[in-house]
């Protein structure tokens, strides 16, 4: 990046607050995806004013820009594809209000999701949605990935409590979209127009969240199947019983394997496993705990526990959530990958696309960790490869185009919370073919030079991007 | 209307769907605002591909659209501005799907509110919105204009609900956005953004719904108040506790006695009530009950009833729903006009509110009764005046003014449930001046003709109609 334009940088946020050494470009160069690309310079301003100033002066200039939380996202959707400019908003990480008594906080971007429960905890409130990567992702990039977790299904996720954003628009222009009271209907939502834009359509600089009275009090219940299809059957049991349990997340034998092996989980050894929590008042959850109990029972359900005990859950939860790294140390000579390990269907889908991931694994001798929030149709489907075969990449790649397949095939989406990024590209385009013309076409109005995190919506309408469909290729150029 | 052009659209309709006869234009030209334009033509499609021709047909020849479902809005939105077309949706009623173990159903936009219910009913489901014109207004009307109602503040509005939508864009092109899951992290929330937009972005034709489970026993609080402001403060201390009950409806002195006069309600006569619903699991019920009871005595509640009885909550229901009808009835020489009288602020701001606008009743010499939502910060203030008299429609004018601003200064919103139409037009424009400019840019973007409900986003931009601000004129010149 030329000096004088470094010069204008600092001048807008101070020398100290923007870097372009290498070995710190290289670290910004990645998210939580396979994906690399080395940006220009890194820039952490403070203040949305800040941020209106690096804007005006990337699009008087065109340089792209990127803005980026925490780069916990698994999809690419922070990796800057052109270059250019990454604005971290971890900096602006504020809590600025919390008002109980009219159920919404407001808060920086840049505010971690753990910071904000913590801080919402003293009041017994919480914001509902529970992502895996609790402890680092800001607030800002779960508003840009639409990011939910364990608890979407009884609460739904980021977008149902984003009641108001501040933005800077690609002219940056700071604008004030969404509101402060819990309803409006004061024209276009833009507030969730935002959700899902992964910093194509402007930077989001303070989000006012909807916020809820903690539940008194949650139980769980771990339910051991000897089939994969029969933990399926159910989740969906539960739905249709009606239950609406906080949480049921799902776990195949090859995760079951993984938590064991690698963080000594001590969970029982079957072929799948549902986590089943309930929540509220402490009334209502015992009986609650004993319809889900009658479910489980009625679908054949093996090693049935079940506990209100904190520590106990504690540790359930944390066997669950190191599901995705231990995958990774499973095997010496396999390494998870995340080529696009995030899709939804219909609740009663879900058998049928667990066993038939099953079957595409097979196919194409991949190994495959089944887990997810199944209870609102969310699986993820990790693959396990080695890193240095061309042909497990390809294998791998095949696999995922038709665990897609199937999931567009039962009514599911390609992504069901990590975003879209790079690594959903094609596949989305498969999916949502009919939208495309109108996301391109805001798009365009909102951001005409195009340099709000350029390269990934023209990815998604297919218009370039190919050679990154093949992310084995600078693993294998290399070894 | 060219009569060729009649017959294009008799081709793509048939014979007898559409209808430029007099009288019923006429009609055509009212919602249950106080707006009045007489269209050119009436048409009534029953499929997404008759609309889309349709649409195609005006986007050729430049004739302004209005979609229309029930006609029961407030405030103006499906009154034609600028003449043309009105497509009217209430023959596409048909409830597609209803998928309860995948917690969804579809229906086409022009099924009523109620009939959905029912339909949900069956199968121990709702859809949880609860607006005050459920006998009549189409599901598709409750998203172009997010509808909520009374139990928003448990369960969220229409926006929370949508997870996906038909949709006939200006062009004549049919697109689906969203998703079936109750999970999607796939771009930009279109679903979202068409909420609100009031028929201004293109025609909604189908709606994906999330549905919820019915709760099991819900039981009701009524409590009188000897100050308005009381039982504002009731209302805040309900939510601080914290306790979320399904419905807390405000009514101030003057809607009690209208709704005790007209319909002989029987209800305390006291200078407020608030009329608080709780719901869920009937072990819970009851102690949330008598928590309540707790609060509404700390607050000073005088004539204390509850009630788990259903045909005595139908009957308080019922007086809650018939307060817009009695007021207009009240006085032989007033009625009760939609001047604009939709409003929300944080909660806790409830008593200042209302106090407030009492206040500024009482400086206009005009009347004014309040009720509402109020759990959910969103009130209601009806006003009642000689029709004939030009100076009370000013002073009316001007009382509306102040309360508006009263509502933007205590950061709440000029419009919580009705939309922005024509009446909430100047109003909006005060509250959100910086995001005006982006709907300015999408709406281009997505209709260069013009074509949408043309006039309302000019409205609210501020461009025209201000001969429309004051209402009274038509009147006064006749009278």
């Amino acid at each position: 990046m030329e000096p004088d334009v470094l010069a204008e940088i600092g001048a807008i946020v101070g020398e100290k607050n923007y870097s372009n050494r290498v070995a710190e470009l290289y670290a910004y160069g990645f998210d939580a995806s396979i994906h690399h690309v080395t940006p220009d310079v890194v820039v952490q301003p403070r203040t949305p004013e800040q941020v209106a100033e690096l804007v005006k002066l990337a699009n008087k200039l065109k340089i792209p820009i990127v803005p980026r939380g925490a780069g916990t996202g698994l999809c690419g959707s922070a990796v800057p594809l052109e270059k250019g400019m990454i604005i971290d908003l971890t900096r602006m990480n504020r809590i600025k209000e919390i008002r109980v008594e009219d159920l919404y906080c407001v808060c920086e971007a840049g505010v971690v999701y753990d910071d904000l429960q913590k801080a919402l905890a003293k009041h017994r409130f919480s914001f509902p949605p529970a992502p895996g990567s609790a402890e680092a992702c800001t607030v800002g990039g779960m508003v840009a990935t639409n990011a939910s977790g364990m608890r979407a299904v009884k609460y739904g996720g980021t977008r149902d409590y984003v009641l108001g954003l501040k933005v800077v628009l690609p002219t940056g222009e700071i604008i004030e979209v969404g509101t402060r009271t819990l309803k409006n209907a004061s024209g276009y939502q833009l507030e969730r127009l935002f959700v899902g834009s992964e910093g194509t359509l402007g930077i989001i600089t303070e989000v006012t969240l909807r916020i809820a009275p903690k539940p008194k009090k949650s139980a769980m219940i771990l339910a051991g199947f000897n089939t994969l299809e029969k933990a399926g059957r159910c989740v969906s049991a539960l739905i249709a019983k009606p239950l609406l349990p906080s949480a049921v997340e799902l776990m195949d034998s090859t995760c079951i394997k993984a938590v064991n092996t690698v963080v000594d989980a001590g969970l029982p050894d079957v072929e799948a496993i549902c986590m089943i929590e309930v929540d509220g008042d402490p009334k209502m959850v015992a009986d609650e705990l004993a319809e889900v109990v009658k479910v489980c029972e009625s679908i054949g359900a093996i090693g049935l526990q079940q506990t209100e005990d904190s520590a106990q859950m504690a540790k359930w939860t944390a066997a669950r959530k190191s599901v995705m790294s231990s995958l990774s140390r499973l095997y010496e000579d396999r390494c998870s990958v995340s080529l696009a390990d995030d899709m939804a269907v219909p609740i009663s889908r879900i058998p049928e696309a667990v066993v038939e991931f099953r079957k595409i694994a097979k196919k194409y001798d991949v190994i495959v960790g089944t887990y997810g929030h199944a209870a609102d149709g969310n699986l993820h489907t990790k693959m396990l490869l080695d890193p240095e075969s061309d042909t497990a990449w390809r294998n791998g790649e095949k696999a995922v185009g038709e665990i897609f397949d199937t999931c567009i095939r039962l009514g599911g989406t390609v992504t069901g919370e990590h975003g879209v990024g790079i690594s959903k590209a094609p596949y989305f385009q498969k999916e949502r073919a009919t939208m495309l013309s109108t996301m391109g076409a805001i798009k365009r109005a909102l951001d005409p030079n195009n340099i709000m995190n350029p390269g990934k919506l023209q990815a998604w309408e297919g218009s370039i991007l190919t050679h990154l469909r093949y992310p084995c290729d600078e693993y294998c150029e290399k070894s």
